[in-house]
């Protein structure tokens, strides 16, 4: 893997039709983000709830006018209906297809969002010496629904999906601590322990994602999660929504610690 | 109570012999100490043991020189051997009298050892609105051994004592959050859960303290706790200690907001 690709170089390659698999372990030390794009007329009622629902939904960069596919806040040159690996297409709130750019789906009206992912945080606690479970084991992260509601905002509304990491207490100590730090990529846990507390019945069947061990002496540790916005979004219905691919993300220009706010 | 009472008022008081009772709740927002008083051959050493166990044994302050009984670091006019309202005098490592001054026990090669005290993080989970049981209960703070050795310096050595304040796991998020940002006043928890994981066998028999209420959905947490040097000293066996006597501490004119790192 050429690790030492920088992300602009990454970029170039998605643009030309040469890369187009999963971006994690890519760029190591540079902000990847979640993509959302929405017609102005649902933008504005999902900007209002990211938020009002900064933990599972941190806007990162967002168009600066509707119809602004070119995003230089997050880095030189991005297009964001060019630069992504991989797209979904979701109409009516249905999956309709999946395609390697959107020049020919995107609108005038459209508005791009890129939220924090937490492959920022994963990095952080990595370089800290913490285990990070879904990746020892090679899957992806377990991801559960929960009972804690979003506050709504117009047709955006629904409960929070959380991602979970298995950890010894001294380590979730050290992982509150390291995770308070980026607020801008869901910030500190908002649960451990009993699944059953936030409404998870069954720790070994994740709603999304795939089950991890959970080994003697350890806690569940849960973190709020960028699928929450999807789901929001699915229940919303809007008539058009283009979002990346899981695992295919916006590879930025920021380094991951420019979101540290200390 | 006369809250308004300013430290410096408070310890005139001390020192005039009107005040003799338990210094909390008393200059609220205002840094208060736990005291240890060594001969300097066991000074040296136990400043070691501090500085090589921080989260249990964090120095706020300490005699410039032995002998030297005036603090003027920590607060106006501070004569150690007078402004602390009771004191326990401890002789080959046992508890043999208990004084309201310590001028007729003071030695020219003495050294005062001022270390943070758990009462300046309560204040700041209080005002973040979080609840601590045993002040909700009125009772002292439960406190436990544990098996989590200490470094050793000399004759000084031990396992660490913890403290115990219940918390549901999203009020115990916000703590460590809090806390941490503390890290002179034991800083964050050490641990949360399973007592057993750190060797206590009954959560409520307290070694030191009282048992309080643990309710159903809440989890123990558990912080590094000022009485692991009163341990360690008594294991140490030095000829002559003093300290204060437990809730009547040094009130010093630090705002506790001076401890913040952050």
């Amino acid at each position: 893997m050429p690790v030492s690709l920088s992300p602009y170089a990454l970029r170039q390659q998605i643009r030309q039709g040469s890369f187009t698999g999963n971006t994690s372990g890519y760029c190591a030390g540079y902000v990847q983000g979640n993509l959302a794009i929405l017609p102005k007329a649902f933008a504005d009622e999902f900007l209002m709830f990211c938020q009002l629902n900064p933990k599972p939904c941190p806007i990162i960069g967002m168009s600066a006018n509707p119809g602004e596919f070119m995003l230089p806040d997050l880095g030189q040159d991005i297009d964001i209906r060019r630069d992504i690996p991989r797209y979904r297409i979701y109409e009516d709130g249905k999956l309709t297809s999946e395609v390697t750019d959107v020049v020919e789906y995107w609108q005038d009206d459209m508005v791009a969002f890129l939220l924090g992912c937490s492959f920022s945080f994963e990095e952080a606690l990595i370089a800290d010496g913490l285990e990070i479970r879904n990746i020892t084991e090679q899957v992806n992260v377990p991801m559960y629904r929960t009972n804690i509601a979003c506050k709504s905002a117009g047709r955006f509304s629904g409960t929070t999906v959380v991602s979970m990491r298995p950890m010894k207490p001294a380590d979730a100590i050290r992982a509150i601590q390291i995770c308070s730090r980026f607020p801008s990529v869901h910030g500190a846990p908002l649960h451990f322990g009993d699944p059953a507390a936030i409404g998870i019945s069954d720790i070994n069947h994740p709603d999304f994602g795939d089950a991890v061990t959970i080994n003697e002496g350890e806690v569940p540790v849960f973190w709020a999660c960028g699928v929450t916005p999807q789901v929001a979004i699915e229940s919303a219905r809007p008539p058009i929504c283009i979002t990346h691919s899981p695992g295919h993300m916006l590879v930025t220009d920021l380094p991951n610690s420019r979101l540290a706010i200390l």
